[in-house]
């Protein structure tokens, strides 16, 4: 066994508890092997006067559209796609999927993001950067009907299917896989059903857009006499492993619906305030014991993967959300980031524990902001920043160490997403 | 005339708009002399791809309570003050105030702030740390009523007048001052016509909260007939040089009335979300041409004071507050950080122009969250940060050069920061 001690830190619990411990990560395994005191090991990282916490959990994101990143901002949801966004979507080829992924991958990694949930296209490229960063992924091509033939709409989410059964496993096992219709307005009633069954047979989740908008939530109302979820229920995507992107405008009936069937909500709040999209009721959500991750959103809206960020506009927005100051404290949001998105996307990670994941983010607490020290939840929730993370470990690998990334070129990644997004531009004509 | 050279550099101008430039800068006046190309000087900064801005201007805070720091969150603000930050504030001794101003200090210069306005208890220690630390402030000691027999609430209100006449110009004309009666609701309506009146009497702004709580709002209305800043109007506080904090519910006639007279408002979007008070009407002020700076407001009720946050979310919840995607555009965030702040407290501050002081910030743009770079101004607004800042200049003089403070030894101040909070809480009995 090749182990890997974290040293000297302070241990952020999954209870929200700080002990003083050191951690044992076995690298040929991935996981988290003993926390206790005085662990040597195969390879050693300082954390002291540190805090180590699971790796963040990106849950919904679209990585490649970092290259959109200050693209078209301020502008309405539907103008913004539609003069903006897809124009620039349909003249992506592969290599931009590649480098856009890889300065995504290099964000996160710097922020301390160890896992996340992808969807978009020519994920095969996706998957080769994430097996070349070292994190871990659930990747997932993006169908939509809206605009196609309905034999292109078909061979969509056919593409859809066969990625999700092809890539499932990939890098080592750091990758799996769902199929993705993109929401519940842009796929067909069939070819939604159609992913569904695919999907179940195949045993992967399915990962969608729903209750984003009221615009989106009214018509699917009027209708079908149905809510949303109700639908999506009814079409088999609401199944225990199923999670889907937003849920800001839900019903009692649709959070009970999610409680009791173990569905995952991807809680997006910088998305859902950029885009004026609304408040999502996530107390209600946890009340209810609903699986609640968190996600960044494409970079196109928001305009960073730092998940920093999400974690305090969701104890933020969630109180504005609530009326109430005491609704996503400060151990709710940092769950959120860590377990609640691991379990949204079906990962044993997001938990300081024996047999879990070993995907750690390491925070350096020396610095003004961070000072004092009365409480170190509080302070990974409201004070914190991508920037504090000084070292990132997935499946046992150190990613970053000592704030060098260790897995990706940076200046190259970097001159390699800004040349290929400035002539994506010129060639989508925007 | 002995001149700093900001060499290389993106400027941000006062239209938003980015041009190439060198900044000489006098640092005897304290000014910006010039905006040009190939411009030496006595001493240098190199700011070769990275851009140049305005130094941010915080524009109400309570800088020392960086010593409450997560030491109570997610409560509602009524039993949060009561329980939580009075009792701990009764127990506060100067050196507690000189040891979190410093904290505050280190904090903004390494994000970027060059000028606060800071609402709180023994300010000559606060003075002194400005003076020490070379940023610029507009200082007030704050006077409350409540709790007090009337000669204590007046000796309060004259103390806040007697500060304000005795600290305005010190620190080499870095400090300025304004009488500060805490609030419409918290001092007696005969002594904020008392501090309206020797404030003028002074030359000296007021500076006060209001609208901030609907709770707060809804008695002045059926008590007195009137919205709370048609009062303050008829107690004279809304001359064109006061400037208030929050202004979360305001109605139309309140919006007209801030345009017509030129008085300030400071949006604090953190602590509005933080202690669930609303979503101020950004975009209306802005439409109707009040004066909008932004504020951290306290650390107890944010938890940082890196003003990048606020700049984002004052973007971010403008959007949600106004329903539209397109309200509170990256520039006018901006604006708001940098110029809007100044205007609100007097100061000749804010903008990259000739005569202009010389408060800056270098941002190095050379990191993956800032890639590409398609519009500079965007990235300020949505993904710059404070641990961007690479050089903070203030009055001419170089506070943070690659990160490294000048002015203040950074360790000496957390560890007496941590030293103290920790006291603190233990001398009153939290």
């Amino acid at each position: 066994m090749q182990t890997l001690a974290i040293r000297g830190g302070h241990i952020l619990r999954s209870d929200m508890t700080v002990t003083e411990a050191d951690v044992l990560v076995d690298r040929e395994a991935g996981d988290i092997v003993e926390i206790g005191a005085e662990l040597g090991g195969d390879d050693e990282l300082d954390a002291d006067g540190c805090l180590v916490m699971p790796g963040l959990v990106n849950a919904h994101t679209h990585v490649a559209m970092t290259l959109l990143r200050g693209h078209a901002d301020d502008k309405p949801l539907e103008s913004w796609l539609r003069e903006d966004i897809w124009p620039v979507e349909a003249a992506l080829e592969p290599e931009d999927i590649e480098a856009g992924a890889a300065l995504g991958a290099l964000e996160m990694i710097k922020s301390g993001t160890t896992a996340f949930a992808d969807m978009y296209f020519e994920i095969d490229r996706t998957a080769d950067v994430v097996d070349r960063a070292g994190l871990r992924a659930v990747l997932g091509h993006g169908a939509i009907s809206a605009g196609k033939d309905d034999a292109a709409a078909r061979a969509d989410i056919e593409e859809s299917v066969e990625m999700a059964r092809r890539l499932d496993g990939a890098a080592d096992g750091r990758i799996s896989t769902a199929v993705m219709p993109h929401s519940l307005t842009t796929v067909t009633p069939e070819l939604l059903e159609l992913a569904a069954d695919e999907a179940s047979e195949a045993g992967v989740p399915v990962h969608y857009h729903a209750n984003e908008t009221v615009d989106e939530v009214a018509p699917i109302v009027e209708e079908r006499g149905q809510r949303p979820l109700e639908w999506a229920r009814d079409l088999g995507m609401c199944r225990e492993s199923d999670f889907f992107a937003h849920g800001v405008h839900l019903d009692e009936a649709e959070i009970d619906l999610l409680a009791r069937r173990g569905t995952g909500v991807v809680h997006c709040p910088a998305s859902n305030m950029k885009l004026a999209s609304g408040m999502a009721p996530v107390q209600r959500l946890l009340d209810a014991g609903v699986v609640v991750g968190l996600g960044t959103d494409g970079a196109a809206s928001n305009n960073d993967l730092d998940l920093f960020d999400e974690l305090r506009d969701a104890a933020m927005l969630g109180k504005l959300a609530a009326d109430d100051a005491s609704a996503v404290a400060a151990p709710d949001a940092v769950r959120m980031a860590t377990a609640g998105g691991a379990d949204a996307l079906g990962l044993n990670a997001g938990r300081i524990e024996a047999g879990a994941a070993g995907d750690l983010a390491v925070i350096d607490l020396d610095a003004p902001h961070l000072t004092p020290r009365h409480d170190l939840v509080s302070h990974l929730a409201y004070a914190a920043r991508g920037s504090d993370v000084r070292h990132t470990i997935c499946d046992g690998e150190v990613l970053m160490r000592d704030r060098e990334v260790l897995t990706l070129d940076e200046s190259a990644v970097m001159e390699r997403a800004s040349a290929r997004a400035h002539d994506l531009l010129d060639r989508a004509g925007v």
